[in-house]
């Protein structure tokens, strides 16, 4: 797992909360959703079935963590988990708190429109409610 | 788990494969593309997280099997995973094999047009190859 490199794209679309055991976690830079990806530090994984047992055991460990926390901590009406990865290879699950009055309801997020960008505040305060969960997953 | 019904929609959209020990396996009722879906037959579940961990990771294993099972019998370019369920409630998580030639490559499936239903002779023939590899799965 040292040869890890987060792909382009999803560097420049995101913001870096912190590293889960297994996984980065990264918010989507769009303030219209709460929207967080994990991404597993595993070197050229594209499936979940390239990990093994024991790796996908704890990204859906990590992944029930951040639905947790997404369902607890951000209003909204339905999680939405993807991976999907046909623009961008590198294996990355989104999780997504829907509500029926976000713009792509009841349409997946996916390709629905450009997204808008948090402003500085709203990523800052954005980002420190994220860390201050983070601890409780580690 | 005695009380599962599977959702009218959920019915009207696929065809019965089989029962795996956690999950009901469907077959989308779409030909254009290989599509699966996952249904826990667990009472008024509608997140991953509404299932105890248990059956969480049952749910994952099974994932993984049929995950297998279309990468090595479904020729593709790269599976989608997901569960949404913003238009139908009962927990469910879609798997799709995905073809750059396909008709909604590289956006989502979901929402994206309207279902191409299977002749007979190819529905038949596709609940045929999904029966077959079912023991493998139990």
């Amino acid at each position: 797992m040292t040869r890890f490199v987060l792909d382009d794209r999803l560097a420049a679309d995101t913001h870096l909360i912190g590293d889960l055991p297994l996984s980065r976690l990264l918010l989507m830079n769009d303030d219209r959703y709460p929207w967080v990806i994990l991404v597993p530090r595993v070197d050229a994984a594209r499936e979940v079935i390239d990990l093994d047992q024991q790796q996908q055991a704890q990204l859906w460990l990590e992944s029930a963590q951040v639905a947790l926390a997404l369902r607890e901590r951000w209003s909204g009406d339905k999680l939405n988990i993807g991976t999907l990865g046909n623009l961008v290879p590198q294996l990355h699950v989104h999780h997504v708190m829907r509500g029926v009055d976000d713009p792509a309801w009841p349409g997946p997020v996916w390709g629905h429109s450009p997204a808008k960008p948090y402003s500085k505040k709203m990523l800052d305060d954005t980002l420190a409610r994220w860390r201050e969960v983070l601890p409780s997953m580690l």
